[in-house]
């Protein structure tokens, strides 16, 4: 577990260990309101989903869960829609689903007031019983992550992804897939047992750099942005995180020697083998591949990499974003700043104050 | 105009200043195409944006400008759903939208045909008659920018940004929006006229800096999207572009005194003001802040500002791109790079192959 330098782990490090038992407490909270969901949803058939930061990448997460497996289109809904523009929308026939760690972000309770008065049924996701949002949501899901002390989110960030699995998983098509979601929780505890020392080894590597691209397909696009921000938060670092069929479509003049590329993987599924063909073509390039996840094949054509879960594909982000946190604790320790508390950051973010 | 040690313009800088004529033959082109596009549409009631790189950001503008002034939630329809996953979805009622300047990019081709296959009504704005996108589309929308030849896109960039906002003005409910569109070309001419000789030396500041922010809200986070882009391609910088009130949310820890921020407003508006406090915000933290556009109280809010058009808000990114666009080239060189020929890049790129 990452240490300060007096030996003591920092509390960023404790939160992201406490991931398997928070996500534990939040199934069992979530799996027995299915009905209440479904009875939510009866009738809809979009989804606009209302987050900012860490939150919009879980969001990002349910735009690829919910089109692949509830046949179910998502909005990115801009919260200045409502807050800024008050757009005149007709959103009968909408779910609108909105996700806050603090629930008490105001542009994210207002933007989900704006979309219950524009005739959507409201969902919530949070972390905090009674918050604003909370008491805005024709229905909330909390999630039991617990009170979160470091600044950067990480153990409310999986529970959010944990939280919209279990909403895929009721609107979706597979009835299995509300089974499968129990495997979650030891999923993590097994990449936390395995990961850390290449970790700080990997995160010591990146000492150096003045930048890293963070990239991925597919589900796994989300989990490269989130872990782009851990770094840009944490690290002071300039990461430009993206989906490497955009990569492929210009900042690959980022990479080079000094410049490398973190690289999500799912452990299976279709876009894996194109993974691997980005992985080599990045290592062409003459930059450090580190990859998160894949298979054997997968770290072959890596630099090195760093192991997630074999979990279904649709399931593995909520465990590849895992050693893309401890990279960035580890980081920030070697780069002597602190972790708990970066620069910049609050845990409640007014938009517009 | 920008020239190399020998003093030949770049052919970046060419097509940066063929704009108004671009722009004025596209319009001349589409207009008459005006209820073509409304009866494809009609009868559906969302919209599904196809498309990767710069044409990702004209994408960007349409969310805000389908959303706000003809009601249409829209999806950023990632390609993955179609070429990877194969999803199946029923888009009854949607009318796909695919953005490519050269038609060509097999993803995009596929897919809107998958789009297709699936229900949808498919409208394609792409630069090149006859190519394979305009033979997939119900209903095709050319923009006539002319041959691009340096790799970054420019002018077919503005191009699909005002074929998008033709596509807006007949979907919209201001019949006045469509007559409004005519301001473009000369618009853009002013900014041309006016900007050049503060870009090379904003420009010139930003020659030691490690990355850059660029940051905007509403419509013009589709802007700092694509000034960012066009930073990372032809300058190989580490440039994060995302809206500010995203940045609020966390990556401030990356700005400093040797990180500045690329700040992009609108002439006038609901999120004008925030705008100029988010100016001021940066600045106490020390981060030059580079203004684009904006009014009076912006440029005083900023450390130094490059002006764009008077435009209203929604137009006002087909003019206020522009100066990114100058900025891009003029760093370019000032770094010693090509920047008709960025590294990495191709002008029809394959994300599979």
């Amino acid at each position: 577990m990452g240490q300060d330098t007096a030996g003591r782990p920092s509390t960023m490090a404790q939160e992201i260990a406490e991931q398997p038992d928070a996500l534990a407490r939040t199934l069992a909270a979530l799996v027995p309101r299915a009905a209440e969901v479904h009875a939510l949803a009866a009738g809809t058939d979009r989804v606009l989903l209302v987050a900012r930061g860490s939150s919009d990448h879980a969001a990002l997460y349910a735009h690829y869960l919910l089109g692949l497996r509830a046949g179910l289109l998502t909005t990115s809904g801009s919260p200045s829609f409502a807050t800024a523009y008050e757009a005149d929308l007709d959103l009968q026939g909408t779910l609108a689903i909105a996700i806050s760690q603090s629930g008490a972000t105001q542009e994210i309770v207002g933007t989900l007031a704006w979309a219950k008065a524009s005739g959507a049924r409201t969902l919530a996701i949070t972390n905090v019983a009674g918050s604003p949002l909370f008491h805005t949501a024709d229905l909330t899901l909390v999630t039991e992550a617990g009170n979160e002390r470091a600044l950067p989110a990480t153990k409310s960030h999986t529970a959010q992804l944990t939280a919209m699995a279990f909403v895929g998983a009721v609107l979706g098509r597979e009835p299995r897939d509300l089974d499968a979601l129990q495997a979650v929780p030891e999923a993590v505890a097994v990449v936390l047992a395995t990961g850390t020392a290449s970790v700080d080894e990997v995160a010591g590597l990146l000492v150096p750099t003045r930048s890293v691209v963070v990239t991925g397909r597919g589900y796994a696009s989300a989990t490269a942005r989130e872990i782009a921000l851990k770094l840009q938060e944490t690290c002071e670092l300039p990461a430009v995180g993206l989906s490497w069929a955009d990569l492929l479509h210009g900042p690959l003049a980022l990479l080079d020697e000094r410049t490398p590329a973190l690289l999500i993987a799912p452990p299976s599924g279709p876009v894996l083998a194109g993974t691997v063909a980005v992985a080599r073509r990045l290592a062409e390039r003459g930059a450090p591949v580190f990859g998160i996840g894949g298979d054997g094949t997968f770290a072959a054509a890596c630099t090195q990499v760093l192991p997630a879960s074999d979990l279904p594909e649709h399931l593995a982000p909520i465990t590849s974003v895992v050693p893309g946190q401890l990279l960035a604790e580890s980081l920030a320790r070697q780069l002597g700043l602190d972790p708990d508390h970066p620069r910049g950051l609050r845990k409640v973010t007014q938009t517009d104050e």
